[in-house]
């Protein structure tokens, strides 16, 4: 691909993903499955990623993801996503779910979640991603502390 | 519901949905599903006319859905929801659907719709709605236009 | 194609779709999804059209979509599809849904739809299709009406 | 449930399902997956014996169920269910299923099978079903054979 | 491909399938769908199939499938299928059916089935499969029993 | 509940589920979803942390979940889950996925994952589960490893 960018900005590939919880989104209790967020995490984090690399991603990691309230049907379930952190061929990418109640209106913070992703070439080989063009202090902020993580994380692979 | 509210600006309603196509969402012949989107578009028009109306909604009618361009899997379909007239408890939604290839970035018009809803009371009849505040030269001639059609649906079902 | 028709009946196309609505149908109040019913009347235009076409066909727009009554889980839904009208590549097809009450065996008329298909070639360019052969009183009245309906479209086109 | 009726003929409870196979319905190896075919031939005999009986009705067994043919994506599944046979609470349902290749408007026969069903009261116990009334040779033959079927499975359950 | 083996043991096809039961299994009535249940039971001897045979495999028939008891939402469902039968391209597979309660613990077995595969080779013609190594009592009187079933089997298919 | 256990081994929690995988799994390059994977770990995890308290629990969070290799359509997939650790309310599961190519028999290892999960009484509020007993050195070195994680997790929610 020529005339390829050398990096990007964070809110470049900033993605918010919006989609109202149906039947077939539940649990056996009837509360939305922990698994389809996780699902929809996934696919937030999959477009950040895509955005940023324009190119193929996989998932290769999910670093955490902290449900803090249940999620009801009916619901309006929001995930932003936004990169924390690029490497050479990884992404950090960070995932804020809220729910909203649409009788009233009450937005609740539901989910936090961290997830890597890795652009690949046309061979699926790992491929160099433009860098991550950080603006604000959050960004600066938010890309140090995944940096750590990062750093973390190789050094637990390589004792594997 | 004591407190209520007697009108809502246009922009309090806004709705945006944003979802991935996956291979679910497909027809035969692999491309998006008309089907697909149609629900989707059902769904947005769902939720700005309950956060217009903070009351169970219902589909009153399709009254256009016009397909311009096809969607392809893997793309990110957004779509956008507005209120464009209230009358005594229907509300008119217009709604315009983009896709986007997130391999190049590109955003296509997809498709564009028009859907009637209606609120409901717990007893399933028609209650009133807020009016809709217009705040924009904008918002004024869509709510004129939409205020003709909704005169024309009222004379068919007259005569029907 | 060789020994291509060039006129085909309406009834060589009419079509009926039947289906049980299961727990995926509905919505999150537990009625039939209003999307779920949007994309088996797409189903069943898109059958009729590709009986009187016999090639790949695709939708260009929901002319028209009705709800008169509420589906419920459980329901069997039947789809009547019938083309109204022909023209070039272009074809109209009016939907009747119809829900039964499996346990009082009480059908009733649930929605009506206009759909407007195309005919394409493997190359995926608009195609002729068969003259429709109308042979009763009732198809020749639905036949008229729906070129007005095809005529005022293509003008509301042209001013877009 | 006054007035209830003493006997039902063979055509009163015919049934016809019709459905165009999706991505949803094929396997891994992207032909129409037999489970689905099994799934909507359950749907089809519910639909048939919940016509005879208007009560509650569950699966007792799948007799038979023969693939006669493949079944390919895009194409149109017609399941036709019929009465063989009434016993006090329990019914055999004969279906044919057809596959109409939608591009050459060939239709294929690819399945038959055989199931029964038992009709419950509220209290999920067996409760007697209208007498099946025959009209025609075929339903006094298809009636006479699912007899004999139903004698022997009678037998088999003694003996487990 | 070389080196294929003349025979397998039953053992070394051994299936169990285990699967929470989720509201995208449920009927219209709340309880798991017969025809979610076939579908598992179709995985199951699919597995079996593929396991023995190591090539591509398809069902020909469902040739006893029997409902002992209901399965609620929520409940764990196992599939074990293994091998009784089989002939030169053609195979008989066993599928017993349990259903765990997860709040009690009690497991209930709630169907039995019997299914008829057939192996394929590339072109889609029926290729031969390894014999059938028995190795207990048990393996030997299901082999023979079903032996007495598939030829019941071909004469009925004959006179059709 | 009377007669309620003070504890349970690790083996009476152990669980396995396995599926096949479906065109419905996939995403859209035609690989398994890691959504998919995510949500039947979380399903894994439910089952074992259900079985250990036999009462009703939910996901608090997915402390780790790590991708080694890709899932094709058609793989049959086995999840491992197993109770590392036991806290008052709280579960550590861990999991360990592997995928089997049906063809050629060989199994890989593909994911790894870590999920807490907690126990709630009908009213919804934490409670106690039976103390997880472990009988063998691999049961005892991965308690004291979970119960390292839960701590720091704990200092990480106070941080908060």
């Amino acid at each position: 691909m020529k005339g390829e960018v050398s990096g990007r900005t964070v809110s470049e590939s900033r993605t918010e993903l919006t989609q109202v919880m149906l039947p077939e989104d539940t649990n056996s209790v009837g509360n939305v499955h922990g698994g389809t967020l996780m699902k929809l995490a996934d696919n937030a984090a999959f477009v950040a990623a895509s955005r940023h690399s324009r190119s193929n991603v996989v998932t290769v990691s999910v670093d955490r993801l902290d449900f803090l309230a249940p999620v009801y049907m009916g619901d309006l379930v929001t995930l932003k996503a936004r990169l924390n952190w690029v490497g050479n061929a990884s992404m950090e990418i960070g995932i804020q779910i809220d729910a909203e109640d649409l009788f009233s209106g009450r937005v609740r913070h539901v989910a936090t979640a961290l997830f890597t992703f890795v652009a690949l070439d046309p061979g699926g080989r790992p491929r160099k991603v433009p860098r991550l063009i950080v603006e604000t202090e959050e960004d600066r902020m938010l890309f140090e502390e995944a940096a750590v993580r990062a750093e973390e994380r190789k050094k637990l692979r390589k004792k594997q």
